[in-house]
């Protein structure tokens, strides 16, 4: 094993494939490019099953990573567990409890994702939910800003965002996202029932196939003229207002 | 002119006192340790005069942070103009609107004093109060996670926050402080009333002498077991909280 800044690194193909196979929990695996054969095939379906991304790296930086033997593969362990939506859903509603979930389209700030992560565990959110692809790194910073809650509160990584959340509104959960052109303001929603908080990268916002797909639109109102929200303080005041609503009437 | 950091640096005695009469804004005076005399008391008759801290500097500091030839006085420039809280209030109520005022006690962190700035100004708080001593530097850092907010809100640098908090409760302002121990959740207070929030460091919270001053205390409700929310995502919440009671019924 070398250490990759903050997170371990397996290396070498039993090893990869065994950790995976017993569950560690990785950030991605790397294959070199170039690397064919019945290693490849296990690895990538190995990958899919478990919801691992696989990246292509060349030799080069392979060789630069690792000085151990790594055979073309390699794993970055991950600093927390990830969890699937379809393990982590059946089991808030068999505790009666309403789902609260939030999805990050596209937030790569490792410093706002742990705040969001904190202020999500505080706020009583059942999950985060995050695709594989263009998502913050979970490393010690994100581990950091989070205050601890991202060993709490479950991280669903899911290959698909437009899956997950066709999956959410057929589990009967609403998807609502702040946009700056919607007309409600967020206190005119109901949020007592089940509900997922799409929230999108500072700047970007939400990715218009996913913006499409959400049930509701809601604003969060705003007085000043300074340039909207950052993005985990209008998720801690959506996950407020949720709490609000749920404490009030709940 | 010397560069400190990010802030322009005044030095020599005239050219510090004329900037001083001139009104430029400034973070601080510095005066080399031992100059006494003329100079020196009216240097501290117009630091307070002006309200600017003046901190009592070793030559050798002084030597060290300017090449030209000082005389022992110099002066950090401010990034933006400090106002006082006895003219920003009267501006409020002639305008016929509620006071909303935000009061950082003991708010050292650059980054979350610029994103409380920045929450502030968006949700239409009238103005910062700061005391002269243990606030953020705004410096460029401040500046920038502000999103610019720091160049429209008022900032009220005041010499004693109990002071300004008396003065505030004199003018019919409601003081009302977060408190992990209080039992009132924040959205059962009436927040459209003439308002300040006084927010107090991470981890160390309101000291106990200004806490005691106000007139409620307040939690926001929290579910998860992570150690209470980041002080700008509180801020945030508490912002959204009186916006939203103003809108609703304003």
């Amino acid at each position: 094993m070398e250490q990759e800044k903050d997170r371990a690194v397996i290396y070498g193909r039993h090893p990869v494939v065994d950790a995976i196979r017993a569950g560690t929990p990785i950030d991605k695996v790397m294959l070199q490019q170039g690397i064919r054969g019945e290693m490849e095939k296990e690895l990538r379906h190995l990958c899919k099953a478990e919801g691992i991304p696989l990246q292509v790296v060349p030799k080069e930086r392979m060789n630069k990573m690792i000085r151990g033997n790594h055979q073309g593969v390699a794993a970055l362990q991950a600093l927390i567990r990830y969890y699937r939506l379809e393990d982590v859903l059946p089991t808030i509603f068999e505790r009666s409890e309403s789902p609260l979930l939030v999805v990050l389209d596209g937030i790569t700030d490792v410093r706002n994702f742990g705040a969001i992560a904190r202020t999500a565990e505080a706020c009583g959110a059942h999950a985060l939910i995050i695709a594989q692809k263009n998502s913050a790194q979970i490393n010690a910073e994100a581990m950091k800003t989070s205050a601890g809650a991202l060993a709490k509160i479950p991280v669903c990584r899911e290959n698909s965002l437009a899956t997950a959340i066709e999956y959410l509104k057929l589990s009967g959960i609403q998807v609502l996202a702040s946009d700056l052109q919607a007309r409600k303001p967020i206190y005119t929603l109901g949020l007592i029932q089940p509900i997922a908080f799409v929230l999108g990268a500072e700047g970007e916002g939400i990715s218009p196939a996913i913006a499409r797909m959400a049930d509701e639109t809601f604003i969060i109102p705003q007085k000043g003229t300074t340039d909207s929200f950052n993005v985990s303080v209008a998720a801690g005041m959506m996950l407020y207002e949720a709490m609000r609503q749920r404490e009030l009437n709940g």
